[in-house]
């Protein structure tokens, strides 16, 4: 970076991180951030990023399902629409930058690019909702923008019993507007979004921002063991059908398995000894798989691996295993196109091109099929924590992130 | 067996069986069986029991901690005394052998020697408490009756905040007494149980009774692993410091271990992941520890190379380990002569002679040190279970045992 980038950067990093601060005084819980769907501080958030949104020039809107909205015209009438985006919702006691970070690095670049128009037109969306917390249902937001808002979701209630419909109306919108959310995918030109890694890869690579691959292919699936019931004391070890042992081997074939292919993890994170006690073998373990990888194929092939292992261990264990999948989603490819315009970006900031793939759900994913998607992730510290108030973000890697998405875009302009 | 022989066991076995059966009829629970300290199922228990005795002609007494006391007096008034006994007390949704059928087979036995005195006299003590369910405190009964019935017991209370001497006192008696009970160590000729095995070892031998060469030690220990929390989809395989999977290298390792020396086993029956999410890698895991072994050095040497190796892998997995000792019990031998004494009465019953280690503890685990134990176990079917509602015994084994004891009591007024 030549001098005048390197003082770009630290402005635009110190903005951003500031604006992370002030957003993050809006919680519904004292001592620590939480902000999900239509609570009130959910409600302030969105008007504060609407008001950022305003000054920085931008027609804003908080539309229907509490997207934040704001518009920069490009130059020439018919041209397409670049949307910019990421979520200001959070999980409980949450960190400030998990999809904050995105859409502030956004406002502060489009802060910078003045008045003059570029030739196509940018949207930037808050997403209101992204992390499924208060409806067990995740991209709420996002999914209205693509047209991917089933009918039949308003009718999802919260723990408190309370409709989805009943919220947005309560709120003073028309649930029949929903479906005008809907962008034309023709009208599109792609999506870039900004996020922290929420891991430790760049950390550990030390390396401030990266881009995404794909957005991770997932499965998850219950596992549920059954062998016999027997006294700690009495049972011979050889004449044992012990569930827990079962199910440990299964979680260590898993780790195996998984660590064996790059771009693959594989995580037991639910492990249950119904009703254990210290003195009587197992006779039943719960457990959790949640398998994620890079591509459909390399994740095909590592289920299939890990659930025939599990029949084999459960045969020679002589244990009955059941087996459910409870959810399965493919992987989401950034496309080429972006993820060159932003290895070019990097280059041109004098960073070092590292690609990865997000292991986590990103609003992106909801654009799969609907437009091109870029992602670029920036380094975490503390090991790579989020979803937690340890996240933390450099103001450095803040500012080499919005001076790369910047250039990006006047790149995309040329 | 000659047809004499063959013909008492039948009939031994059948009266057996049916003692069984109704002494199950009073219980705490509607449908099955629990019968715990002082209850007023309990206390009916004792008073049949009583009953039962004073038919086969002993002295009877319901001692101030609730054991059924049988006396024999024998020919000569200097002679000592050999004790026979287990205990009437039961687990929640018990079986109906468990204790009970050491009890009755020795009664049985007593009925069919009529009124010929044998040169010693012989006490038959259904003792009132022997699993810890009520105060959590195991072996009231034999305790007292050893001298090991230390005064601060009284103090213990059950889960409804009852203190255990004034429960005592409700029932009519004077807790005062209570070290009154204590027999003389040098009066005393020996302790003779039969108790069912509680595991599948004859059941899978194909013998109906066998040996008890000693009442397994054991220790007891709960493990605490504690790794760091992660994203299961953004944490590569190799940068976790999962605790889960510490764990189940452990458990994995107790079994080999246990496995790699016959008299020995070890058992994980506690194991949670807390707060366990499917898609949070688990930053705690905690678990348990059951070790128990034929003679302590054995147990040592096991517990030693299990403590280190979970050392080896916490290490290995940059994962921190905090292990705590809830118990530990040394292993009790039972007297070789006594050992001896019942397998010459096997053999004389045309039985193979097994002999096996006691996993579960027992009554006569209290008279260590005090005299001589020896223990006669009977096969269990239902593949050993116990309990369990699902505890079976059948009337032909059931016969042999008595046979046997009968034999042996025979045999040592020679």
């Amino acid at each position: 970076m030549g001098s005048d980038a390197t003082g770009d950067a630290r402005k635009f990093g110190e903005r951003i991180l500031d604006l992370a601060d002030d957003l993050a005084h809006w919680s519904e819980s004292s001592g620590s951030l939480t902000c999900t769907f239509f609570s009130d501080a959910h409600r302030a958030t969105a008007r504060q990023l609407r008001d950022w949104f305003a000054a920085a020039g931008l027609a804003t809107e908080i539309d229907v399902i509490g997207n934040v909205v704001g518009r920069r015209p490009g130059a020439r009438a018919e041209g397409r629409t670049l949307i910019l985006g990421s979520h200001y919702d959070t999980v409980r006691d949450a960190g400030k930058y998990d999809g904050r970070f995105g859409i502030l690095c956004a406002l502060v670049v489009l802060e910078s690019l003045g008045g003059v128009p570029l030739p196509f037109t940018i949207e930037l969306i808050g997403f209101s909702e992204e992390e499924g917390v208060r409806f067990a249902t995740p991209y709420l937001g996002s999914r209205a923008v693509v047209g991917k808002f089933d009918a039949s979701l308003i009718d999802v209630r919260d723990s408190g019993g309370r409709r989805l419909g009943d919220v947005i109306a309560a709120a003073g919108y028309d649930v029949g507007r929903l479906p005008s959310l809907a962008r034309q995918t023709d009208q599109i030109l792609g999506y870039l979004e900004v996020h922290i890694e929420q891991g430790p890869v760049l950390l550990n690579d030390d390396i401030p921002v990266g881009i995404v691959t794909s957005i991770a292919g997932s499965a998850r699936y219950a596992l549920e063991i059954e062998g016999a019931v027997g006294h700690a004391g009495t049972v011979p070890m050889n004449a044992r059908h012990d569930a827990l042992l079962a199910a440990a081997e299964i979680a260590l074939f898993v780790e195996r398995r998984a660590a064996a292919r790059p771009g693959l993890v594989g995580t037991v994170g639910r492990f249950e000894v119904p009703n254990g006690a210290i003195n009587v073998i197992p006779r039943r373990c719960e457990l959790s798989l949640d398998l994620r990888a890079q591509d459909d194929a390399t994740l095909e092939e590592a289920l299939a691996d890990i659930l025939n292992e599990a029949q084999t261990i459960a045969a020679r264990r002589g244990v009955r295993l059941s087996i459910r999948e409870l959810s399965r989603a493919r992987a989401v490819p950034c496309a080429p196109r972006l993820q060159q315009l932003l290895a070019e970006s990097i280059a041109r900031a004098n960073v070092p091109i590292r690609r990865l793939t997000s292991g986590a759900g990103h609003d992106a994913a909801m654009f799969d099929g609907f437009t091109d998607i870029g992602m670029l992730f920036v380094r975490c510290g503390n090991g790579g924590i989020s979803h937690s108030r340890l996240e933390t973000v450099t103001a450095q890697d803040a500012g080499i992130a919005a001076l790369v998405l910047r250039d990006a875009l006047m790149r995309l302009a040329e």
